[in-house]
């Protein structure tokens, strides 16, 4: 029985779409906030964590990403930039314009120091573990360690390394697949056939995260054996997110065929819906660099296209389940979607007990 | 609510691996047992009618194909075929042995007159719907008449021309794909995110299709708005299954992600375990014959190998929940998943409750 918050509702980590504002939302009405920190600096995830505990006593997650950073490989990078450089021409502006560094950086000394001194209750990673001296220094500041797993063979891995729950991500989620055992998107089951897998597998909590944007999904998610569900998109329309207003109308105009995983944007697989830098050069493309390399090329394409009011070479992240995404504030979103949670299971436990 | 059978799961209809049998005995236990028919003669149909009648008199499910049959294109078919030449070298076989003919037909005239004549309950179709013609025929004998949607796209499509249910098949279903205004497989969502999609925009009952393989999974799908539950691979390791060796032996083995969709066996997309056909031909190839043409070339192959006790040439029809399948007596399998859909249900409505 889940016992960390009131609500057995865990808001996703989205970065670039949100920090303390949304966080502190959630975990007021009673879920668990997250914020996510790949693209913070030590010294701002310090600052956040210091917002989030001025606007609630109640527990939060920080989650990193955990990936081993590629090496170095500058003739792919230039080749990943010459093809695109047509979309350069059509802005209006230079290749040497491309964004320079990885952009997003994995769970390191500075951000473990941080952790250690300001000992948020969960500490969530994506794309597999931190080294097993960072992960005990973790462990030792009392936090709950938590990870994806998007296979069975994921979560059992992570739970033999200690972590006090596994999020078993299905196919359906929207942005980063968490995957860090295979690199076959192909071979990613869906989290109504994952889920139950993963429960039976590991000894510690399950949280189902992929597909999950109202009461009824919570409820799936409870009966096969989740001890929480992980919402993403569904909060991206709340105020409290930062989203952009490209991201927002994808949002509102996507549909349930409408999103592909794509490793355009990072070099990783990711979920988002369509647009013309998908459909031109994608949605998967073995030449990318890889993660998050392939990042640096389209910034500045972005940047023009979301100026002109285009999101057609953004990173549109959404889960298959958008559609039943509303607009409205968070907190008020989780209590929302808990009391339906409640109800439907209430209205399906009279149905079945007759 | 439910009241077509006295338990909502719904047996899939799994053509080369089951009939009369299977059905008979998930009827028998009070859910719907179902037979398909596509690789049937009307005589052999109304046959099987016949035994099914004279097994239960509780309501069955006869289940068609309903595409449009592919022009000939015999240049395409023989540079498949040359393909695959180099396996029929190995197995020692000439490739003028390779299966003349389409050997799975759409419904038509004689299947209809075979309906009109039988009455089935239930008549459900997979690839969209037969000419409206033969569609209202149906329709005029009684029979509710169901058929599969991928999309909600596909489900807006289905309610409009009038069908009494539409069966959400999520991308982890096992076997063909029933996609029908798509062939963009990266386009296929996950249950969890299309099932309460399609519950919201049609007016007629939804069974949901897709990683179900006991009550958990039907308690998933009852929370989401489904009024039954469709379970196919769960069945083929029952001894009322006519599975193959290979094939049970390859579910037994497999693993959540084991399974690929694959239109090398019949040229439509359709999901089953990883063999060497798959790993050396696809899983997915763009010159193989379209459906189902395709099933030609690796029929000889198919038998040769599994004559040899290998598994490496045949279909192996899997959804992704295939490890939470158990061996044992169709029937009672049927029984214990609804006591077990209750358990839970009752069990999480307690602890929400509280």
């Amino acid at each position: 029985m889940w016992s960390l918050t009131q609500i057995p509702i865990v808001q996703a980590p989205m970065a670039g779409s949100q920090g303390p504002k949304l966080c502190i939302a959630v975990c007021e009405a009673g879920g668990l906030g997250s914020i996510p920190c790949a693209m913070l600096t030590a010294d701002v995830l310090r600052a956040q964590i210091g917002e989030i505990r001025a606007g609630t006593g109640a527990p939060f997650n920080v989650n990193f990403f955990a990936h081993t950073p590629p090496t170095a490989d500058p003739a792919r990078d230039a080749a990943w930039l010459e093809r695109l450089s047509g979309y350069y021409a059509e802005f209006g502006i230079d290749t040497a314009e491309a964004a320079k560094g990885p952009g997003r950086a994995p769970f390191d000394e500075a951000m473990c120091a941080v952790v250690e001194e300001t000992r948020p209750p969960v500490v969530s990673f994506h794309f597999g573990l931190p080294s097993p001296d960072l992960l005990a220094r973790v462990k030792a500041t009392g936090a709950q360690v938590w990870s994806s797993a998007t296979t069975v063979e994921e979560a059992r891995w992570l739970d033999a390394r200690g972590v006090d729950a596994v999020i078993a991500q299905g196919r359906e989620a929207g942005g980063h697949r968490g995957m860090f055992l295979t690199d076959d998107i192909d071979a990613q089951p869906g989290l109504m056939a994952l889920l139950p897998q993963v429960v039976d597998a590991v000894r510690v909590p399950v949280i189902a995260a992929g597909g999950i944007a109202d009461g009824r999904g919570v409820a799936a998610a409870l009966m096969m054996g989740a001890s929480a569900a992980q919402i993403g998109t569904a909060y991206l329309l709340s105020p409290q997110a930062s989203t952009s207003a490209v991201h927002r109308a994808a949002l509102k105009a996507g549909r349930d065929d409408t999103t592909r995983l794509t490793n355009l944007f990072t070099g990783r697989p990711a979920r988002g819906h369509l647009n013309r830098y998908l459909r031109e050069q994608g949605p998967m493309n073995a030449a990318a660099p890889a993660f998050p390399l392939a990042t640096g090329a389209i910034t500045p394409l972005r940047a023009a296209a979301e100026k002109q009011g285009s999101g057609e070479f953004s990173p549109l992240w959404s889960g298959e389940a958008a559609p039943l995404a509303s607009e409205g504030d968070a907190g008020a979103f989780t209590r929302r979607v808990w009391n339906q949670t409640r109800t439907v299971v209430g209205a399906v436990a009279k149905q079945t007990s007759a």
